[in-house]
């Protein structure tokens, strides 16, 4: 087994029973205990979880505490970590209007809570991410929020699970998870950008990054691996949620590298030429016309073809071919500076040299069939 | 003609010749300053304009400067102001790989330089706003630019334009216009997010601001009022582009209101009660099938549904049935602090109450009701 | 109320209880007496049901007459029929992999004696049309499928219905209802199109038609009213389904009229000008966040909005500016024969008079105005 | 060279010059003569192409005679023959209002006449098929036209053209490209679904077939895939164009297989098991950075891919363990019938057995990530 990659899995992704708008459930329940036990059968470095994955809604205080030992005990003879920890804002009725942004206060108020309590959680299993996904912080209904209020909240909230996790001592850093719509007509903090954005707002920016999501980005049409690349460039890539989906359609999370493989080729080279050392973590979960069988063989695949789509970035990068491509681009020219000092009335003059740039070409078409060449495995 | 409203139309918006990726032009090109006195007579307040719209490229200096001159008289006797200038750095085919993030360094640098000259251009015209919009930036093969790269050399010429400008004397700030996709496959700073969170990386943030576009959030799905209220709650709303688009689309730069008219209102409720002062930007064009007459339509019609909707948003906030509406639905709760210096055991107290805060409705059909017959003119 | 327009709600639409894919239910059952009796308040011609909306699955036999002779009382003493009914064949875990074209062949027989029984029902309640909505029939897999053996198994499964229906007397008709994905990736008959093509090779082609909705044609961008015009065109609107919805995202069903009003103008004005004397069934449901009262407006809504643009659709058409811009447009003209006996050799010769014909304009920017502002009340 | 798939290109494919709706040309124009030469070397079978990608409009007519004659000695010379023909109704400003449905009466019979005199020009050069895309046959203005006025003008066009081709007796059979936008704001027959129940209506339903293309049915998020099978179920396919495109973005024309290869690869095994045998045209062209190098790297990498698709499908399907999946997700059972003879009764009853049916699963993850790693070429 490969250890350079921390691929991790939620609970909630194996643990998926197959429910979904229009039926009820196909599988039964996984004990998360057997998740881990089988996840680090199949080469898992870790696994992920909500509050109430592991400890249902409701449960009794001194009942959870039993439960909290018992995956530890998993964990720790499995020999895996906890990549991230989270908390469910969205599944309970009274996040129907928004948790940090309900135009209720006192939801506002019990979704802060439950934050910290899951903060808490997150602690003791050793979490080295807090992930927040707003799902529910969004509207159907344009005159409900002023969108200005509904920001405002949010970065009260943020600021506030920040501090109260710094109080705590947890080493835990934060990473919000955006996305553009569903469960909500339109969710606030829609895109990887809004997210980077709203982050530099807050009273602790080096301790929030972002959790892009393929599923999210890819809703909106937008390109995965640019939104990565901003991540990256901000030193804002604290996780990542690696899963496939169509364009413009709900929201579908089946499994890494089921949907557009060159966008996926393009995202895990990006994330190994970084250096990108976080978790892997597949968000995704197993066709609802699939039984058990089907989920593990969903959960190896998910990690089988990353490894394959890594081992394609080395073998491009390392063809001759595809490095005359490149300097035919002159990919590695856009990493130098333009201006180097020169004055303005430089490079205004420069600008009757424009009809003479006109003439080259790129030759895109060239290094684009090389990558796919690579990938079909005929290079 | 009322005058709080600021209205303007880009050269390029009227005198749209009607060519598409299908056909030629069906137009006959309008003379920027028939153009001007067309556009004071309906009411405009203003005009905004590339450098290239004015000053066809290749033009010689000795003749820039009359034809300067010749607008600025035409604006004189219209008694109309210029709401912002722009550099065209997406239809010389040297930016065929993009302007401030093409491969090539010496485009890069001649997109610069373009830049400052379509600057000192904007300031002799008094324009309030210089708009950035990188149409170029941006690639159809992903291993072709590391965006990492690309956002450098984006912050890099950014910076250099601000830079320029303050040293020119000039008092124009910057609108960065994002767009996620067309003419390129996919476009760095895809949407107002991206752009906010760019502004923060440069040197001079205070000068930069951005210009959100209907259709380009559009496209992407986006909520186009949610993004404005981001730019807004971040005091970089700058300047907006107003017209019509379909989701998922190719760019349509529709009449303003001829497409989804509840977002339009909503847009519109949000910059009046906003106080935005800015240029109200109508970047937009007649349907091909149309000739010079409904071109005027066009801009007569983008000014007239403007008008209608901040009047019906009057009529909606100042309806007694829409005040219970919205007391119901908890609006003006959302914008009280959620936590009032309360501590976290209060918080995480709370959540207890999550099953009977459960159980109140938002009134969210009705409000959303009360909205679509207002604006239906029925109530 | 007026009686022209009948006006019909699915069982399940007023009941739906607020579950989505990221949250439990967040309102209680509706009994189906209970929803009966408030919709013909409110001025509803009647209902329309799957087999399981009335009869929970796992009813036996004796209960299941009692049941129906209740709904019928509730229904003949609030003077209301029922539009149409259906068989749910998605919500049963046993259809996770199609119903009529699942590869069990032992399911796809128990999908057609489900609809055989549901056939029975509606026959026994009167119902003027039977839908066919294949929401399971589809894939996420495409080798899981071979499009054309799925396509005879739907083929044979429509055969065999409409044989039973007739052979029991019943003079309901059959109304297929499209759907792009969700809750499979891809569904077989995607479009109101495919279904009017699939019907063509029918043995029974005069006895099924389409019952498009709003929803689903949104989804995948396609123009709802061009959709119902071909089906029109075809004397195929057996039924329709109004609700509200954006533009590539999860399947919304929101109140009708709440998304795209210029649309849902276009839709009204079509329907009304076609002389469409079917149900108009709202298949919706309220936003997640109302409470049952909120439920009732949501009704009330569809309904009132309904009529709102068939007022503007006759305020439009009566209009003299309208009727001159209709002429300006040569609206009419498009309903005159093209060729009128000419022979080839004439139409090759007027080949040559393009350039001439190019100069007109359509009026086009005046006549979309012109709706705008019928439908805004300002005319 | 492979000799069993007819690879073809239009002239306007290779030949297009990299305009765009926001910047001029990057290519020359290449002389048809050519294009042929080359394409021939490169090992396509044969080209398509419009009426004016051959002949300027404007050309007088002794001219045309000597421009056919030159471009079939070439074709002879090659050894290369033509897939189809077409005519250009979309790109002269007359159709600004569309062709055939234009509201025009003079246009739609100029645009008959021009598509028969291209009739006698494919009827020439021996071209197998007749395309129609009906590109400007739609509207942005819902009022403008009636859709059924519209599809009735269509349907006595394409009657029309079908009676001269047979009259002048020629062989082409026709084939309809359906396309939901661009360059109109919403295009009549817009899907391969709308087109295939529109032939039906047509007096010569057995002369026309659809063209379906993987940019077109894409742009509106449908499965190309599905889209051919239901042609091909229908016996209707009659022409394909292959390219590569995003869901939900302006029409991009890009190399085939440079976009969603899994999807691609689902349409090349259907072709081949389906024994299509008509010409796989490539209606794409080299991105507009590319010179003229990239445009013959662009041609050789549509057929390449085609090959490697086409040499993974049968890799596919010999492999053993594709086999086995294929049998636990009983994949050729769909193609047997369902009811064989039994009696409604007897389906009816099985209804009871539904909950002991659902317990089984269908191995789809293990079959897609079968199919992943074939693509990949890892197995």
């Amino acid at each position: 087994m490969p250890t350079e990659h921390r691929f991790t899995f939620g609970l909630w992704t194996v643990g998926n029973p197959g429910r979904d708008p229009f039926g009820g459930p196909t599988r039964e329940p996984l004990d998360p205990v057997d998740s881990v036990k089988k996840l680090g059968e199949l080469g898992a470095w870790g696994i992920s979880l909500h509050d109430d994955d592991l400890i249902p809604w409701g449960t009794p205080g001194p009942e959870r505490d039993k439960i909290v030992a018992r995956l530890k005990a998993a964990l720790d003879e499995a020999g895996m970590g906890v990549g991230m920890a989270t908390t469910n804002l969205f599944g309970h009725p009274a996040f129907k209007d928004g948790a940090f942004t309900s135009n209720d206060r006192a939801v506002r108020r019990a979704a802060i809570g439950k934050a910290m309590r899951a903060i808490d959680l997150g602690g003791r299993l050793g979490a080295e991410v807090f992930v927040c996904w707003g799902g529910r912080e969004g509207t159907e209904v344009g005159t409900a929020k002023d969108p200005r209020d509904a920001l405002e909240r949010y970065r009260e909230a943020m600021d506030a699970l920040v501090d109260y996790s710094l109080a705590q001592g947890h080493s835990m850093r934060f990473a919000l998870e955006p996305k553009p719509n569903e469960p909500r007509g339109d969710i606030f903090l829609p895109t990887v950008g809004h997210a980077l954005h709203f982050i530099t707002t807050l009273a602790r920016p080096d301790m929030v990054g972002v959790n892009p999501e393929v599923a999210h980005e890819t809703m909106a049409g937008l390109s995965f691996h640019h939104g990565v690349g901003q991540a990256l460039w901000a030193d804002k890539l604290f996780h990542i949620d690696l899963n496939g989906q169509r364009i413009g359609r709900y929201d579908q999370d089946f499994r890494f590298g089921s949907e557009d493989l060159k966008e996926s080729f393009h995202v895990v080279r990006l994330l190994e030429r970084a250096g990108y050392a976080g978790p892997l973590h597949f968000d995704a979960h197993a066709y609802r016309n699939d039984d058990l069988d089907g989920v593990w063989e969903f959960a190896r695949g998910c990690m089988a073809t990353y490894r394959a789509l890594a081992a394609a970035a080395q073998r491009f990068d390392a063809d001759p071919d595809v490095q005359e491509a490149l300097a035919a681009a002159s990919v590695a020219e856009l990493g130098e500076p333009t201006i180097g000092g020169d004055d303005p009335e430089t490079l205004k003059a420069e600008v009757d040299g424009l009809d003479a740039l006109a003439a080259r070409g790129y030759g895109n078409e060239r290094l684009d069939q090389l990558a796919v060449e690579v990938l079909l495995g005929v290079r």
